[in-house]
């Protein structure tokens, strides 16, 4: 698994948790997702990955969680993948992770459409990662892959950012994505070993470890959510990742995420190559958001943005928010799993351009 | 139940559920809303409410959720309620209704914190209620009482909102509210029926009524959200509600919902007492947010705005995005449970005054 | 549904319980059971059964044994059917049910063979009803109908027994007997009022009522478990119960319960027209066992006993432990859901006959 | 672990799995059986077996049992361990497993009477394992072992006959015996290899291997009944085992398994010693029940035959079975968790004696 491979999206996502030191795997599977375990289902024991140590499949989404917060409080590299439906019914546990802060990584492969959903790619499940998803106002880290390489490395970054703020992240990518096949090359196997001095591990004498979301004192509970906003304020302050294309001299910047972004690219190679100085912001970290890129570029001069998304609106009013005074933000969707076309988002920019 | 009676607020909204014409209730109790279902158990063949005909406790959050979405289907008034952990395992259900276009109320009674989360007030849930929770990107609507005279009246409001739109209605309160008491009175009992031409109530002979939240083919799919977003549209056009006060000639308003919105008003009149033209306005729908009302003001003249809220800042960013560009909008919170006092938030607006 | 009327064995069943009065049916459908809670939702709210206040379908077996066990708890009568499969799955209620001494009905229409079982007529959970089943060593009330019109009249017999000694009772029959049409009269709907001193009703300023199938004392349940045995004892001397055909000079007796005693019938009629003094013995309690009857026939100059069953060979063990000394057992059995004709029969007699 | 070791019967059963070759364990805990799932998680991992390759938790009985059944279906040496109300539980899927001819362990650390029950030793499950249990008619084989010792070595037995006669075998123990500890020398680590020509591991070109419980086809399933009763048959011809102490010239024999057969050896002595020529018959097998030996005691002479029991009388009738004519069968009981002194049952003995 040295040099390129020609791999599919969801594949990479498995292997590149391998590689990152992957020590559990809690599975329930669920179309688009379902490579996923399948590829590490298929790895377990391969003595290539000799810390990859638990596979097991639950009976149910809910277990999977919950399992996975069990696994995730001895310190282990932990992960399940799912799709939106059973994203939903992970909210709970997500919910308690997030209050006893614990690192792991779940990958959200989204489906079309609120409900059951067909397996065309959406991304209405950014504000259920980014914002909202469980009870109590926590965050989770939200990284977006936009090609089969990102979902190769992204898991190492995310159990980097896990481990270091404790806190859970989600890879959130869409059925495209997943089915993709591309040409890449995986990073190498990790070396890194976290310091978790707060698992539980059991105490044999020493101090003993407690992960709890719950403090019953109104005073303590305040305090803690007062530390884990802290928490979040500082992500917000150090994480914020963006990719820029040819932004630097853009008067449109056009601002996209996942599967979309790279149509966006060629609708800006399309518009400069008539002239039109547009660029692409690509949001690599949904949460943190990366507001500081955005109120630069309009800081700079952008007078428009462009958002384009796969769902009603939602990334559109971060964007609105990051820029706020100084600049129009327009908004193109598609929506039931269906993709715009570049030539799409060009007229769009073109139009408005008149 | 005529004239004034001193009653808790979640009985007020369990009889105001039942005055409104409650057919069906589906429990899974979970403190702090657990009054709601014991208060319709006790109610349940009493003759005075005839159309109440089923009160079934489910085995699970799950379950319940289920079930209203199975008697929602036949066009009855079904309800249930629950706190921030079970309104997040009920997500993935609320998901399936939206994409169903189910009409149905769910009261969701705030804890303070994530996961387990303890019995103070919090608000919380707002994003989760207003913004994501389910995958898919559809909309509740959020309806946020603040006083037990409403939690007996918006179950109607939410009944007819809900069967108007055919969308799942909201009601989101806190644990202060659900068990503070107050003297009010009861509307009387609802002599609306609603019509519901979309109910599964058996084809016999008729066409077939289907209600799915899937289409298969991705240009089907795509309509039915479109269909879905004209809707949110609409929505937002036409229900947004707000309580303003002494906002008329007012420099500085507080924006604050449910409960805290109390001490918010208090606030303001201490400000009138020394001078200060405050006012306050209370979003009484969360979603459609009363964004216009906002907009309003900030074109009127009003220079500041401070959202207070019980959680770590969610609702001030509906604020900045409707007041836009314009104003300064600055925020109190307060977490795990506590309260600010109205001298607080007087000092807040003095020293930011000053 | 009174005179004559043409129906079939379940919906026999499912009337006959509703004529005795039944209060609660807790469904979880299996077939070849399912007519009943077929009949019974569908006499739900019908005034002529104003007693028959709760039909629910659970979400499991197990929550429908417990939810029986719940509702007997309060002195009504309840009852819930099944098939092989969702009698084991029971069987752990039952044992607790027995425990706590809660006088309920249920229906085992039986399958062919252990697993998944066919939908052939089988006798072979005889042993399951009548010994094992649950843990503990208790034992059940089993009556085994053998016409549409015995599963019409049984509920009210099975009621009257399980009040009387505070048992659950279990109705044995079979995929034949569950499908069977036949001509039939409905017994009056029944006036009976059970006296329940020991119903947990709520306690109300009076002494408190605890139905527990546990002592953790050891004295304490040896006294529990004695006193169960001596209600058993006092069934087997009260309550067995056989149908005698031609056995007052019979030579040779078949025994034969349920379905197959009327192909049994027949062939006594047939060995009688060929001059052998033949009669038919039928358990119509299986438990307890008319062993009684078995003796005084053996002591009566009976030399042979025939038992013809749907199985491995269950009730011939308890027709040779009646008859002890002095007589010769021979069986028949066939399997899988197949009867073997009365001409089989008949052969089998005169084969050994010779 | 070689030489003599003091142990729980829980932890010889644990350990004797593992020197039997064990490969999987699916456990779902339940005093007074815990210690068994507790002794193989610690050895989870050691080198020393390097065949133990599963140790899992479930979810719930239920689970567990369908595990096993999963794991059996590879040919796998696989075990769970439960007490009575766990037993029950699991009857629908040993039914299953009898009709697919799968070859595991479970053990049944029986409680003391039904329902919940007490932790006392009983002997109660006798019917349920030996009879009756799930629908359908099949047989179990069923160890008994009374010493640390017989816990230890009897793993091994019942892997043995369990995959000779592709068929669950269950040990039968109580609470007594799973927390006695005494001394006790472990077998070696066994060698045997079973051959399972039959397993389901994956087809990969050759012909598929298919385990059902189920035929559709009446005279298919009809034909699978009959080969399994005929290998029940052949058990019974094969498979009795029974340890005989001083029979050989006594005219008094109690017949007793598990815990109470040594005081029964106690009383045995005694009698001896005031010239009674009392002798012990305890079945090693309940089933196939040593019913050739019993009836050759009967028929060498034998007058007396005492049953003692910790339940309300289950083997007693196997016992009068297979004496059939020509002896008396008396029986003591104890029941709730309590054991007769050796002094009763001399007692009893010599009051009929006389």
């Amino acid at each position: 698994m040295s040099a390129r491979e020609f791999v599919k999206g969801n594949e990479a996502l498995a292997w590149g948790a391998l590689k990152a030191g992957l020590n559990a795997y809690f599975a329930y599977p669920i179309t688009p997702s379902s490579e996923v375990p399948e590829t590490l289902a298929r790895e377990f024991r391969n003595p290539q990955y000799p810390d990859f140590k638990v596979f097991l499949q639950s009976s149910s989404e809910l277990e999977a969680i919950n399992m996975v917060i069990g696994a995730a409080a001895t310190g282990a590299k932990v992960m399940t993948a799912t799709s939106g439906p059973g994203f939903s019914l992970k909210q709970e546990g997500l919910s308690y992770a997030a209050g006893m802060e614990l690192p792991f990584l779940v990958a959200d492969i989204n489906r079309a459409g609120p409900g059951l959903g067909n397996l065309g790619p959406e991304q209405s499940d950014y504000f259920q990662a980014t914002k909202g998803g469980g009870h109590g106002g926590y965050r989770n880290i939200v990284l977006a892959p936009n090609s089969v390489q990102e979902m190769a490395s992204f898991p190492g970054l995310a159990f980097s950012l896990a481990f270091k703020y404790r806190n859970p992240a989600i890879i959130l990518a869409d059925a495209f994505l997943g089915q993709l096949k591309e040409d890449i090359v995986f990073p190498p196997i990790a070396q890194e070993k976290f310091v978790t001095p707060w698992a539980t591990t059991g105490a044999r004498g020493e101090t003993r470890h407690v992960l709890a979301s719950l403090h019953l004192d109104l005073d303590d509970q305040s305090r803690h959510v007062e530390h884990l906003l802290s928490k979040y304020e500082e992500m917000d302050r150090v994480e914020q990742r963006a990719e820029q294309y040819l932004t630097d001299d853009a008067e449109v910047v056009i601002v996209a995420f996942g599967v979309v972004s790279r149509l966006c690219k060629q609708a800006v190679n399309a518009l400069r190559a008539r002239g039109v100085r547009a660029g692409l912001m690509r949001p690599i970290t949904l949460s943190p958001f990366p507001s500081r890129s955005l109120a630069d570029l309009a800081s700079r001069g952008v007078k428009r943005f462009l958002v384009v998304e796969l769902n009603i609106g939602q990334m559109v009013y971060d964007v609105k928010l990051a820029v706020e005074k100084g600049a129009a933000v327009e908004q193109i969707h598609r929506l039931g799993g269906l993709l715009p076309t570049s030539s799409e988002i060009v007229a769009k920019v073109e139009m408005t351009q008149a």
